[in-house]
């Protein structure tokens, strides 16, 4: 073929494709690696043996993902964004980003972060530790993240359109999302554990428990001691209690926890480890050729926590998890093994090999036998495939197909489970269906409806790392690339190429189904009782008054907001005092959100229908000051405003 | 028609209108526009008046909006955000959002607002008197805005590629993006003037200024004097010269400006005034039937300041353009106009009554006889038809056409601007030629390429407020509706609903062929010049040294960042210390961009290629903190990490 008939992304897909390698080799010279490349050659031929080149495809024989206007979208998709720190929600097939969520970010629209309200959902649940060590520095929260997995809460092995729980890698937090309101009302910082990786949820009988991997190793407590001693290091693995958002247990593990999912029998969690060797250095971490997975037992671990079999460090249980114990078991996998699915059969469960060309298929029915130690650890293994280079994540079809992502491969692979077990028992088969190019490096990906026993085998996205040229440059910081894929029929058809911003790790695909939001807050939501209770005292009913409470150097504003007006006009304050405004939406209309900002003081929120926002500040500086409506609401919405007047100290 | 034959959104469409219309309505029974509203019956007559339901089309005849896997948009738009504080820069006519570029706000993805490099263009450009309020609230900047109007610069009557200018309603601040990477490169904070609404720009011969509307009426200066003494407040109209991001000149006007434009001659700039009353509440805002346009002479105005016939406050020059200056003329217009809009054809400027069913257009080739007091202000009026409910903003085809939002009719109205004329010369003769539904409420509307003399008439963008039941269900807060209209034919014909976070109030249309970014960052950009310079001096080459320089209580480390390893697999400071940490991106290949996080510690930022980023903190927890790279980079992305080692500091 030669280059000219060649899609246009072809070349520059192969020159990452040669980089990323090249890298790859470079870094594996140092350790044992060294099939995960192979030469130049050998991967010119496998690309040879591609079956699909992925060309645009005008007409294929496909679903269509058109969803014209007026018309929903069937799925919801919930996204994480990695550093950008907040969850979007997309609709789907159509792959339109239909709002952001904003959680471990701060958000100028909303005022998450500044508001009262937000403000107590940053702080009420970090560790006493950080506290302290951001009130050194004048602050009272962090003001970024690192979201990497969205996972919704479960009933009896599906959605029950409850919550959302993810991560923060950069601070150690863990977040719910309420679904009612689509707004997250709970942050948790672990104690201990440093950094969370992989994060997913009890699915049987409900959620229950959010399993959160503790990725890096470091001593415990880390308050200074054994700062350069790695082999005193520790990672744990933590549950938390999805109802209460406190941590239910913590268990001390061996190396580098990456990811973890649950079986459908809540009865196991297991987590993938990529740096069995505990090393600090990437040599270090690349030395061994086989890792392993951590299997926990659930019903062992509460029993252990019955009998008070553990410490209590930082305020939460901690047990012993290490090699030898009985609440674990860890089975070698090669090789740094990445992401870690649970089929929707309930019974096959896929650890995906990364520096291994292969993923490892184990049968969750073995693992009682296992903990009672009637058979070895890798007698759990049923299906050990090749499957190209670089598998990081597998997604499932509920008909007993997979999909695997190729990060260095740049593709996605179906293959069919049974078909595996039979190669691996020793039959002559192949269980590769196809090999799909994906642009460019993919890292999850996802089934609608596939991480729970009701996966319907039509829509698969490929989220990919690297965008290069697919769309138009935007200059040195490029999207990434959400790639949608019709897998109702035999074969993978490629439909859509989605940019998304830094950086989407993961995602759930949710049939809309599952999902009820309300239009409007109620007025007893505990989101804003803090306000309600304050007013009370003030003698305010927020529905109605708008008035001025001053309490010494305090003062409390309370107005209400229905288009297009405020409840107050103008409203007077001195220099230094330390204000409080309550705003209340009081338009029982659907999507009547109002704002109020006050200009040149950088004070923005979001009052939602019914809702009360608050915010509070210091005026520090003399003057008029017009509050305007920032959300529009009303053909009179630029008119309107009001003016706090903060006299003069000294006037 | 019955309920069950309408579209389904049309319901609410029509229970929303009936909001809107009776606020106003309501409003207006304190002032005199009873014309505004009319009766329910009225309104239903203009409905059934309506000659297109924009019911969803399966396969209309137009032009088609898919833009497949591999292909690339052919347009550019940049969108503001509103409240948001962002500029988003999507691609059309797909609608996919293709990148964020972080203003106002904070960014936790790029650690804008965090890293040294976007604190010196966020902090250096704001006024004395707010640096001083900040510090005593113990900040350096605002963490929120509220970005209104992009609009790119210009040389000779079209898109130069260079910049992008956009306002900041909330903190009257103006900021210019670089077109090359992308990337916010000044931000200036405009003295006297009390918010920024309204920007445009010179269109000839370059850019040139930047014209900002101050909107707001307040004392000047704003310290604490005249506090509720509102016929003392002055309004500002501010000219920015776009190279240097310096205010140029400042001339003080009547009335609350709202939006501007300029001309294609260089002469003239011209801004809608809603408040000529100077009312500070609602009812005094609407009492009078007409507002105004006011017209600005650049050349006069660029004489007064060389005469020095200015004062100098805040140090700017500040004129005096209110009624009876020889520097602006006052034409009245019906009823509180929002939008001005000047055509391609460098002859017509629109200004949209809002609050009359009216817009009225002006030729300015009769601006030189009205400042030359040869004729009077209304003569130079040409046409004024009435078009239907809440005039906003109209754009242009450059085949004479006009298309004006209705924003309480809910649609667009396509009309002959020639027809227009003939009417206005008292012809009978119907300008409308088309009205279009759309959903919900509209405010701007953007045609592509609309706004240079290049109008090549092919979309239109409506940006509506509102989308009710447009998308699945996402909670109490919706996004708003970017619709994308094709109008290259006889008939508009809506083709996408785009919904959109918190809210695009504005945007620009840029064939790509204007857009020219980098996909590397050159050593010598002037963006990260202090950080090499700090380099230079502690004799360290940023592109190949990784060391750490100790200065007192202050550490600076520096490290090279190469997928998938920094330069350093450690470092050490000690509790208390105060950090820089310098990280320079050495990988020479297009889209491979590093981070670089501490986890626990709240750090994070990005480091685009052959760039260096850097960040200063204090140290003020001890123990082991892993630092790892943030976007994805390599196969051994995860892998690429080390750790900071803060000693305690009684150790």
């Amino acid at each position: 073929m030669s280059d000219d008939r060649e899609p246009k992304g072809m070349n520059r897909r192969r020159l990452l494709g040669t980089t990323a390698a090249a890298g790859a080799a470079g870094a594996a010279a140092a350790g044992t690696v060294t099939h995960l490349v192979g030469t130049a050659e050998a991967q010119d031929r496998r690309r040879e043996e591609r079956d699909d080149r992925s060309r645009p495809q005008r007409r294929p024989e496909r679903q269509s993902n058109e969803v014209h206007p007026g018309e929903l979208d069937e799925y919801y998709v919930f996204f994480s964004s990695g550093q950008s720190g907040e969850v979007r929600i997309y609709g789907m097939p159509s792959m339109r980003e239909l709002i952001r969520v904003p959680v471990f970010n701060r958000d100028s629209a909303t005022g998450w972060g500044q508001t009262n309200e937000s403000l107590k959902v940053l702080t009420e649940g970090l560790t006493p530790e950080t506290k302290t060590h951001l009130a050194k520095l004048g602050k009272v929260t962090f003001d970024s993240g690192d979201l990497h997995h969205p996972h919704l809460s479960f009933t009896d092995g599906t959605y029950d359109g409850r919550y959302l729980f993810a991560n923060d890698k950069l601070n150690t937090r863990v977040c719910r999302i309420r679904l009612d309101v689509m707004r997250c009302d709970k942050i948790i910082q672990l104690p201990n554990q440093f950094t969370v990786h992989g994060l997913r949820v009890q699915k049987y009988p409900r959620t229950g428990y959010v399993f959160c991997n503790g990725e890096d190793r470091v001593p415990v407590p880390n308050d200074g001691r054994d700062l350069d001693r790695p082999d005193a290091y520790r990672s744990i693995f933590t549950a938390v209690n999805g109802d209460t958002m406190q941590v239910a247990w913590q268990i001390v593990v061996d190396g580098n926890l990456d990811n973890t999912d649950a079986d459908y029998q809540g009865k196991y969690a297991f987590s993938t480890c990529y740096n069995s060797e505990g090393g600090v250095t990437l040599a270090e971490m690349m030395s061994a050729e086989q890792d392993w997975v951590v299997i926990f037992n659930l019903q062992r671990i509460e029993e252990a926590v019955r009998q008070r079999n553990y410490r209590e460090i930082g305020g939460v249980p901690v047990l012993d998890g290490t090699r030898g114990s009985p609440l674990t078991r860890y089975v070698p996998v090669p090789n740094s093994p990445h992401g870690i699915n649970t089929a929707p059969d309930g019974i096959h469960v896929v650890a995906n090999g990364k520096l291994s060309p292969t993923v490892t298929v184990f049968d969750v029915r073995r693992f009682d036998d296992l903990f009672d130690d009637r058979i070895q650890p890798r007698d759990v293994v049923v299906a050990e495939p090749e499957l190209g280079l670089g598998p990081l994540h597998t997604a499932f079809d509920g008909k007993g197909n997979a999909f695997t992502t190729l990060f260095i491969d740049s593709q996605v692979v179906k293959w069919n489970i049974e078909t595996a077990k039979r190669a691996f028992r020793g039959e002559r088969a192949n269980p590769i269906i196809q090999k799909l190019d994906v642009h460019y490096q993919p890292g999850h990906n996802h089934s609608s409806m596939g991480q729970t026993k009701e996966a319907d085998g039509r829509w698969l996205l490929s989220l990919n790392k690297f965008s290069k040229d697919r769309f138009l440059n935007v200059g040195p910081l490029k999207p990434e690339n959400d790639q949608l894929i019709d897998i109702s029929g035999d074969r993978m058809v490629l439909v859509h190429d989605g940019p998304s911003y830094a950086e989407p790790h993961d995602a759930t695909i949710v049939h809309r189904s599952k999902i009820n939001p309300v239009h409007r807050w109620t007025r007893d939501d505990p989101f804003f009782a803090d306000a309600v209770k304050q007013a009370q005292a003030d003698g305010v009913n927020l529905m109605e008054d708008s008035k001025v409470v001053r309490d010494g150097g305090k003062v409390r504003v309370y107005m209400t907001s229905m288009a297009p007006q405020y409840g107050l006009e103008k409203f007077n304050v001195r220099q230094g005092d330390e204000v409080t405004v309550y705003v209340t939406n009081v338009d029982d209309v659907e999507d009547l959100t109002h704002g109020f900002a006050i200009s040149n003081y950088g004070i923005s929120m979001e009052v939602p229908p019914q809702a009360t926002s608050s915010v509070t500040f210091r005026a520090e500086r003399p003057g008029v000051y017009w509050y305007y409506c920032t959300w529009f609401c009303h053909a009179m919405h630029m008119e309107m405003k009001g003016r706090m007047l903060v006299e003069p100290q000294n006037a």
